[in-house]
């Protein structure tokens, strides 16, 4: 039989097996799949007992230099498993010690066999002697590398986002990030809530959440800068486009996962959604993830209860598994960033009414120490400045308010017995302000047609999907949705929002 | 303090934390979210351990019928947790005996409060004497129902996406899609790779895996059915666009990917990927979900070791946790599913070059045998008639190919030492045919240079940050892609790409 090739690097001697605690995975499945290297996170964890064993550890340089007058090389190595690095020694005589001078150091790639010792060095348990090095991939030209040793400021990260993963606030954040999507997955699945994928482009007219970007292939039948147009030439033809219609991307996919919800219970939706809004600040993307659960027999105070849990699991579950990465945004970052998590795991949520809101900010001390450019008032929306007053300054913690004037809120939130307000709850934390919005769903047809009429101008019949749902068989239901993107900056202290995502996508910027 | 309301149903005597086996999560963390009701799927596990407790179970009827000459009604209650119903009993003189009686039946919604007692009936542990009945939702006007008691067609459940969840298939369906992605997620987190959410909207020019759909504000401003135009008045003014140039939806993250994972190691993405062709196939979607895994310091053997212990992995997830929803399919959907699922974790893949699969097919009696509409020659693409012939004719289970022609993949897959193939792996399996393509990546700057120009004719410099991964500190790395949709399919059997999706997106057709 035909071999597969081997391309990785000439055969090296593992011995990951034989050193405690070096296991490939958390899994006690058997696999095929094992890695070639000991990965810097585990190696680091297993500390002093590996002290002894041969390991082969791959990575990128973070820094290297030059010791003991051209003796030996200094080289810390880093495979992004963890914040931290790992020291290697590699000294004239080892194969590879010329190349690995020659690599251009910060940024270049290698592949490190050698024996775990003891660290003479502060700050770390143990280091590796190399006995062998193989440069994968070097810096020819450090003068050009975007990402060279020296510190740079976030703009110039953003510009680089394909480099940005090298640094330390970017690989960070998305060891974060990726927690965080674990946290989400574990919390809804342990609850038994099924993950529905709703869809991301769509025809439907009932979302008016915000600008939406037209989905198109039109652009394929351009002919002297024009579209097809329709006959009398005064309109798109949008026969001619895919789907036959105006079609958008989606600003949030509730309308959609309710239609599961109202059959299979508890659900949610993760997935990216879009505003075309020209919003170009450090809080607007205009593509972003979003999770959406959808509770089924279920009031707005069991929409806050689980979101309260959500945003407490979330930030448990980032305590345990990125306490190295947290530290760090801790002490560069935001500082009192740990106790801030400590205190949103330890307290219960404040709840307070819309209503009660209002008269609290319009205390005379609180709009005095508010310095508020605006003085609120029933019936209008509260501004950010507000919000973060009232979690940040007076509570020092997460505030749920609920109960809003429908007249600031959707068409599908449930409207109160009072006739003015809504069963609408949202979720301010410090830091970030507002970071979840939910509400009971209007589970009763004619009180949702009327409030369709009055809400949207439009007429039930174009919502007739979504009506259908109450129709037949309607039952009491709520959700929330959580911007991720905030919760990964409530969860890292990050104040730009386009520092916490891989790619951000803003008015003029779809690079990569 | 203002006062949440209770919008659910009247409050009611649960008992579930007496019954044992009625935990409201798996997981051992206290929080204030509980459901005032028990999942039918914990009861009906509990089994006869809850006879005599009186719980609460919320859902939709599947069925009601009078028994007894009128002395009391057989309800049978779905929430959509598992595939089972349960079985009520209402007994004339309970509370909420007539409303249930003038509910419509199938499809309507309840509160049933009741009895555990021992069933009479065949097929059934338990059932529920009710004490009290409340409808949430009736069905006014059944003859309007969609989803009637009544088989339906898939066609028929298709254009009533908004409630098909509610039927057998779809709901089996959607159970075993969310353990499917629960299961991916486990399966790389438990093995450290990190979950990169990669950018959907791109303006980069590099993708060309497909066709792609623009995504544009510019029909905010058509006049007379114009988009605006570039001075010259011959072509569309881009400048005017959100991005501020030709963006579209991806068909692939693993570009993207590729940038975190030459920093980050081991990551992977799980997303939307897009195409506008012209498919109206039960093969292809417009908007589908990708999961694409991308190995740092690995190779084509390391990548094709991955993929098969994730889809043994998804396979032995799908039989430990759906396997009620598998009974169904194997029964009514594909008769030996379930053998098929075990032949896929039990066997090793077969693993077989292009080449050697190319003399396998054109064996006298494997042409014989197989009938093709084409012969397979070396340097074509194998079609669907000869990849399903070799996995399900010829060897019975799954079978990767490698090292394929250059002329046939793309770009950035890695040229063997041969100088005519690459380093590419398709993994073939009964039923669907590919359902996984991967390959090592180029990692060596000037081949992967000439292979751009090559492949797709472009100057290299339009791939200027893809390059940059190679000119900084480049490393071995492979990874391979998975459509979602095929591993649902492939899971339960399921023929139409179009149903195992919560809302399919097709040409023309983007409802809902």
């Amino acid at each position: 039989m035909e071999a597969l090739s081997i391309n990785d690097v000439k055969p090296v001697a593992i011995d990951d097996a034989t050193a405690p605690g070096l296991a490939q995975h958390k899994t006690a499945i058997a696999g095929l799949f094992k890695r070639r290297r000991v990965r810097v996170k585990e190696l680091l964890a297993a500390g002093l007992s590996t002290v002894g064993h041969t390991v082969t550890v791959k990575g990128w340089a973070k820094t290297l230099r030059e010791a003991g007058a051209g003796a030996f090389a200094f080289l810390e190595i880093n495979d992004g498993s963890c914040f931290t690095g790992l020291q290697v020694v590699v000294s004239k005589d080892t194969p590879g010690f010329e190349a690995v001078m020659n690599s251009g150091g910060t940024g270049a790639s290698f592949c490190v066999v050698g024996n775990v010792v003891e660290s003479p060095a502060k700050g770390q348990l143990i280091e590796i002697k190399a006995t062998e090095v193989t440069v994968y991939g070097d810096v020819a030209d450090p003068s050009t590398y975007a990402l060279s040793k020296k510190r740079h400021t976030l703009e110039h990260l953003r510009e680089h986002a394909h480099l940005r993963p090298r640094s330390n606030i970017h690989s960070a954040a998305m060891r974060v990030r990726n927690a965080m999507a674990q946290a989400t997955h574990s919390f809804f699945n342990e609850r038994g809530f099924l993950y529905i994928h709703t869809p991301l482009i769509t025809a439907s007219d009932c979302e008016g959440a915000g600008e939406m970007f037209a989905v198109t292939t039109l652009f394929n039948h351009v002919k002297d800068g024009n579209v097809p147009k329709t006959a009398d030439g005064k309109a798109i033809d949008y026969s001619k486009d895919f789907f036959g219609k105006p079609s958008f991307l989606t600003v949030s996919g509730q309308l959609n996962v309710e239609t599961h919800c109202c059959a299979l219970s508890d659900c949610y939706t993760f997935g990216p959604t879009f505003r075309a809004e020209n919003s170009n600040t450090a809080r607007h993307l205009a593509e972003f993830w979003m999770i959406e659960p959808e509770i089924a027999f279920a009031d707005l105070s069991d929409d806050i209860d689980l979101a309260e849990d959500y945003l407490k699991y979330c930030a448990q579950y980032a305590l345990d598994n990125c306490a190295e990465d947290l530290a760090f945004f801790d002490k560069n970052v935001e500082q009192g960033l740990l106790k801030r998590l400590q205190t949103t795991i330890e307290s219960p949520f404040v709840r307070l009414s819309y209503t009660e809101a209002i008269e609290l900010i319009n205390k005379p001390e609180n709009l005095k120490k508010g310095k508020f450019e605006k003085k609120p008032v029933w019936g209008d929306d509260l501004g950010s400045e507000h919000e973060r007053f009232i979690t940040e300054q007076i509570y020092k913690k997460p505030v749920v308010l609920y109960n809003y004037p429908k007249e600031i809120k959707a068409f599908y939130m449930r409207l109160n017995d009072d006739g003015k307000t809504v069963a609408a709850a949202d979720v301010l934390v410090p830091k970030i302000g507002e970071i979840i919005g939910g509400s009971q769903r209007e589970e009763r047809l004619s009180v949702l047609e009327t409030r369709i009429k009055e809400a949207t101008g439009h007429d039930p019949a174009e919502y007739g999907w979504y009506c259908d749902l109450r129709r037949y068989g309607t039952v009491p239901h709520a959700g929330f949705g959580c911007g991720f993107e905030r919760l990964v900056r409530f969860v890292t202290g990050i104040e730009n929002i386009r520092d916490v995502i891989p790619f951000p996508r803003w008015p003029s910027n779809a690079s990569f």
